[in-house]
């Protein structure tokens, strides 16, 4: 892992001596004639602009989204926004050691502590066809994904494994559900928890950018994730159809409403449990992160959020701050 | 196959001497306190009422839904409907050789020639893939089936053989715009054509009655067909994936809109193709339906038609009318 | 309270000898020009009609919806639903020592239990001005009605004590999102959660049947709850206008969008997860007692539920069913 | 009072000396490094750009949105609009006795006389609660705020003593509702008329721009109008809650429908008079202001305005204009 | 015209010797095999059921929807609601003297009144071209039609010279629009305001029953009306193209959102004016009517009324009620 | 006609010596103060910027758009498109012939054979009125309006003679809905079928750009279709009534819902086949070409479509293209 202080500690004049990942890359040339390469850098925290006026042959041939380079500069500002003032910027090489993926952002809950819950959770199930479905899904190679990909591009838990703890969170809030209504098959709930969003795995790539694959936009998450969990369960023999049918259900309809691409909506309780859980972590995640992210400066309000329509608010009185012990990214 | 007067030919005062499949049936009683048997009877042209008032012990102890019954008695008027005056009814035993299929509603097109149609497109196809996957798909099992099925429970093509009607019609419809645009890739858009609906095969049970299996209502055709699909693909080696994710795209996009519970809307030349295709065959042959079967007594208006969302009018002008060698159910 | 046997446990031919609520009631005759007393009875477990031939004359004039009475009779069926053939009626008197109230459908966890579990959560507030605000709201006059009022006419938590169900339930959900999100402020989270109804206390009556109030109609319980924490943050000198706008805001967006007559969307992260933590709890909590209530005979559907807008499914596949300790209202 | 040409009736070349309102001020880059400060400035009757290039440290230090500056220079165009080309600025001083609120738009009505018709209609309210009510609202201070408040930011009456305008109009309209329909109760809806839009003193801010409050965000201008009003209320004894009840729900419900942030739909006559009457005041007046503010140059059709859905035309026909006498905006 | 007590004000055991307009009548047959006539009969005021058991043969043979029979009788309750026992009834004959016309809904205004004021708005019209066209639409044939048309079926003004009535409080609130706004084109307005809804004329049938003719359902009144201004232009020389198609956008965008069946959007401050003074006429008229017509017994609150969406609501509260001098439906 | 290489087929550094029609034109100047003339030009396969710097003085005072350039210069690109580097430029006099027409998007088809084509469709109807109304209609001046006029501005079929492509493409669908029920009136469908886009012709410009009409925004194609389809039908003794409001019918609901603007939705079978089939040939077409025109290099998906809601695919996969005869814009 390289050491290198995160890009959103940087602010004006801060220099720059830095790995970072490329976003965007563009050759344009200005009115006047001159070329120059656009670029959008990042790290795992953010991302910043870099225009390369001159010395970018080489860059402008071979360098894509997607790959590392090491640049050197300062950062200034240019109509209310960062951007490096590039010195010197070349490719990263085999020997500089650096990995595109560890500059993607990447959720703050330790990935093997999510892991190891995971596990946990896949063997508290005990009725007997779940117990053998379950870890044949989520076999090695799945898993390793599962754990890695983000559970969208960017609106919630848009990071490297925000599916794994997504899920968890549901997951958690279903047992929560099991509590309050002992009437909810338990083994069914948390199984349609742990799979709802197994297509993403197909949906998404993920090694160096967020994109959707031809197969995400012509097939979807809902339907691929039906269809590994069909592909395992025609592996057991005996399984009970009418417990097939009830899983696919609870897959099928978690995005809870037609016009949100589920093609059935929740029939069953245990359905309708899934969606709600579903919703209740997916909009606290985003309503937080694009708090985190948009406020505008010396305001405790974003800019208009469009997925939200409506600007969104942090609240930021506190009584006894000095005694709050949690840190909270608020205050 | 039974031979007996047609019920929609019947009117007050006929003598009934029938054949008939019990689609309801269920004991009551009046607030006197008698008890009746509450049945509506029907042969593939309607539907009428009819309630027993004696001798029904043995017949509401065994007869349901499904069943055909002997009738015998007269019809008579109540509130505007015709109802059956009952003399004597028992349930059909084997030797009388009626078959509760011969009492469904029924396309008026002939099923042979439509088999034989539907062959001749399904050798139509040259892709080598899909020339080798539609057999397979199409076996004998499937296709039995895929010929009996109605396209729906009663709004277009609700009768047996509907699905084939339909499908055959869509596919006309496609050819001609392949004529128009020789761009669209015929072999996909034709393939999507003929399985865009075969979910229906185990949506709907149709064996007495049209209606949603527990797997329909659950899944959904649309998932149900993709899989079907997608299971045949996987027994052909080196099926292309690119021909894969654009037919499953067809099949899952063709009812065009996510609110009509499509995961995915038509991103193709051929998807728009097929859904706008799709809806031409079924509207025409609604409304007809709705027109032929709602009118107003002594009126060119129909009652308000929900699934319209207006009510419907027969438009009845014609020159010459005896010269009109076509007969016309609108006439 | 009195000592009978349930409606919801009788059946055919089972003997009545009961005090009911009355819950409609109406003189209506026949076409035949017989007079007759419709009536629809009730406890807290179930509804159930009864119409009275003769000797109705005086339960006519005086009785009406939210009286109790005592009635002898049998259990008969019309029409596939239960009604009571009656023997004999009369209107419960002083000394019967029966009060409406008890014949209120009434949520089956107890009272007593759930109010300690609330003063608990009250008690766990910290923030000074939230910690002074909210016992003065919970006073002793409105604790009573908040933990006697159903949570809505009978779509979710439709019984006696169901508010103060559905909020401990909301609760306890949020107390999840904040040890997910610890950037969260949970003192203001839980004091939303507490008040976010409260205004039902004056939208509903709910001392003999569930039926919106003048008030209630006319002003709604959204603002009637913000009215109330209004007066009481006004007896407390210095409470910060930040805070105050804040915790109106909660209650003021807690359904969450303008159509579902939220005067302000969500706009906070604690707006966000008090919305869909409602949701969860609601939700369901109505597909649940709608699958109870409504499944058809010999069907693990119910008919088609409106509010739901499809029907619903019990999944009753169990392994080992003998040795689930846990009585499920499914099974 | 400035005396100075108002800057709608300046065209290219015309020299500036003015006293003008800052509305946007941000230092921007030219690409090529230079740094300049980019500028909106405006009077009552237009806004302007401004880009300075040299001599503005002080101004960019210390200037901000809703103060004064004194400029001189050329107006020129660019890219189809006018801007001001800068000799010289400053901020205005003390001593240059300017004041923020003389550069805000403001209604074309004489306030004195709008000030006067108002006292007039509250003198004209008899039913004694009312007539005790009203003067109690509208106190001194409220009064003040009232008068001056814009009805909203731009859509209508988007300007200085808008919301005096915009009530009064919808007064006249209500009077001439009750002509049409003795039944509607005059005081109740006269009063309503009054009241319903008295929230935008709190709502918005109108010192030296248009924008909302917090409050505003949170709470929104309809409970806050509800909160005043209800606050005076209870300083009167016995004020009947029926009558409490329908003016609350009279501004409760005067936005309409529930996607309009309004939390109950009108259920009175009364509260349908007011709402259309709103929505006929506004509307005109938005559409009269768009049609003005937006033509193309040589044209009698706006540029597409998003809140009409439309492009919007400007009828110019007309007969013997020379006899016209009333001035048209429109001729 | 006849004289005898009208229907909304009889009540239960009142006699019954009455000329009435059948507005139903069907033959049916009870459970038990007797036939019986039902009707609905109605004068002006009311509506009320009338089932006659005996000597109905020749009523059921001749009588129709629209004639007039005389009926004696008793009113009696059933089921909640007024019937007629019905003594004797025969179809009315020519001696009687009595007109289908004299048994519909009529204005409360005094038509010749109506008219004369009518008039005297079309002679305010200067413009030259409008002067021309106007009494030319207006001839004798059409303007009777106009007068005696209902402007609906029922939801508003919807009885006789209810389209006089609605057209002119339209014409009157254009014109407080018009003292608000002198850039609006006044001739335009009113114009427009007396042709918008002139195609009813066509659209519905008014003499004995409010039916929509097959050209009311198939083309619509606002083409109709289009179409007669269209054909009236015509004949007249160089009426200018500008000016016809501003007046015709007023007809057709009349009803102010396409989905209303507006063909064009509202495009100018006229078009914008008249859409929401036809909505402030047709939504009051409609709401007071429905708060007459449908109250509860014993409450102040309708059955729910799904034009509005909502139950609706009769402010009773009114001081010094025996003071007020005008007679008011409400009180 | 011209001869000069078309626009689509040019890029990098090829030379330019054209005649090109102006599509916009714009006087600019920088922000250092220099002026130049912003034109885009265009044939009819593409549109290109150009910039002119000098020498512009009398193109910028005479030049509008729909005037013909002849330009020289080179082909350079700027911000990922083509733009001209400007040599010379002159506006087209007299004696080089070209005619603005030449310069317009066009049908791929052959525009004789597709007169020719409508014409025999005309003679195929047989109906007496319809027989004599359809020429009529279709007279020389309008006949050569409808063989010009796009059917749209640029969403599908929008290039000179697209109506006349899209009409015969409806009928053809028509045709064929015939084919498969033959209760439709052939040629009440085919006629509305050619008559439902014909106001078109006055709703646009098309000379030298394509431009909605004061009357085409005002009063719109449906209507306008209506009106000259009505004065045709008053010249023709005894035209049926019911055959008017028929064919009336199909073109006013046409757009199939009256949120697409058609004041009716379609009540016959004719009217839903016509909206349907006209859905099929826009849908498909739209799609088609924005799948060509909109193609993100490098990569078969395009850039999002606002008007597909969705971004689209290109269906590459194709066994032996060699052998593929038709030549396809999608290979």
């Amino acid at each position: 892992m390289i050491n290198q202080p995160e890009l959103n500690t940087l602010s004006k004049n801060d220099k720059i001596d830095h790995f970072l990942l490329i976003r965007k890359i563009e050759l344009r040339s200005t009115r006047s004639g001159s070329d120059f390469l656009a670029t959008e850098l990042g790290d795992k925290t953010a991302s910043i602009n870099a225009n390369i006026w001159e010395g970018f042959v080489e860059l402008a041939a071979r360098g894509k989204v997607g790959d590392v380079v090491k640049v050197t500069g300062t950062i200034e500002e240019y109509q209310g926004a960062n951007q490096i003032r590039v010195s010197s910027i070349r490719l990263a090489q085999e020997k500089d050691g650096v990995n595109p993926n560890d500059f993607l952002p990447v959720s703050k809950r330790n990935p093997d502590e999510m892991r190891k819950e995971f596990n946990q959770k896949l063997k508290s199930i005990s009725e007997k066809h779940l117990k053998k479905l379950l870890p044949n899904i989520f076999n090695e190679e799945r898993f390793e994904k599962f754990c890695l990909v983000p559970a969208g591009k960017s609106w919630h838990h848009g990071y490297i494994h925000g599916l794994l703890e997504h899920t968890l969170e549901i997951i958690k809030i279903c047992e929560l559900m099991c509590d309050f209504h002992p009437e909810l098959n338990r083994d069914l709930l948390i199984s349609g928890a742990m799979l709802h969003d197994l297509g993403k795995i197909e949906e998404l790539r993920y090694d160096s950018a967020f994109e959707y694959t031809d197969k995400g936009k012509l097939v979807g998450h809902i339907v691929i994730a039906s269809n590994i969990v069909r592909d395992e369960i025609k592996k057991i023999p005996d399984f009970p159809a009418e417990l097939e049918n009830n899983l696919i259900h609870l897959i099928l309809s978690h995005q809870g409403k037609l016009e949100h691409a589920s093609p059935v909506v929740p029939k069953t309780a245990e359905a309708i449990a899934l969606y709600q859980a579903d919703e209740l972590s997916a909009k606290v995640n985003a309503y937080k992160g694009a708090i985190e992210a948009e406020l505008k400066p010396d305001s405790n309000w974003t800019k208009f959020i469009h997925l939200a329509d409506t600007d969104l608010h942090k609240f930021s009185l506190m009584e006894n701050k000095e005694e709050k012990s949690k840190k909270s990214l608020f205050d």
